[in-house]
């Protein structure tokens, strides 16, 4: 692993665990309905499309990290449709 | 430009704009309280570093995407400390 996988690394690290907050929030509260549907829908394309364009270039960093914050979204996701479902 | 260029570009562009919504409840309600400013540091570390990143890497669409979050995150910052000052 070089320098540049490494600084890869640790932006990839810091933007995936800016998630994990407002996930704790949600697990802890069990309630989710103030978070945006479609704002949570865009980000995960987005983190999706980052993974494959991480493949495409073969670009470790993007691949590990976009792959994490695709969990956490998806992870995100569930729980929005599970608790806004549990509130009505 | 080229396909995996594209890729990368909607890519960041997904994961730019969904700082957006966020923003936008921001400035509309004035009110920034219950944005963790510890996630905000954190986000905005890691996006300022994917920018190096894209630099060393000579990856045009990792700049120019995560210059654009940057900015969208200083804003953000800057109206959490706006807005909490005067909520006090």
């Amino acid at each position: 692993m070089n320098w540049t996988q490494v600084i890869g690394l640790f932006a990839g690290i810091c933007t995936s665990s800016s998630l994990l907050p407002q996930l704790i929030k949600t697990i802890r509260e069990k309630k989710a309905e103030e978070i945006s549907k479609l704002m949570l829908f865009v980000l995960m394309t987005g983190v999706a499309t980052w993974v494959v364009y991480g493949i495409l270039k073969e670009d470790m960093p993007i691949i590990l990290t976009n792959s994490f914050s695709l969990l956490l979204n998806i992870t995100m996701l569930v729980l929005r449709f599970k608790y806004s479902r549990k509130g009505k």
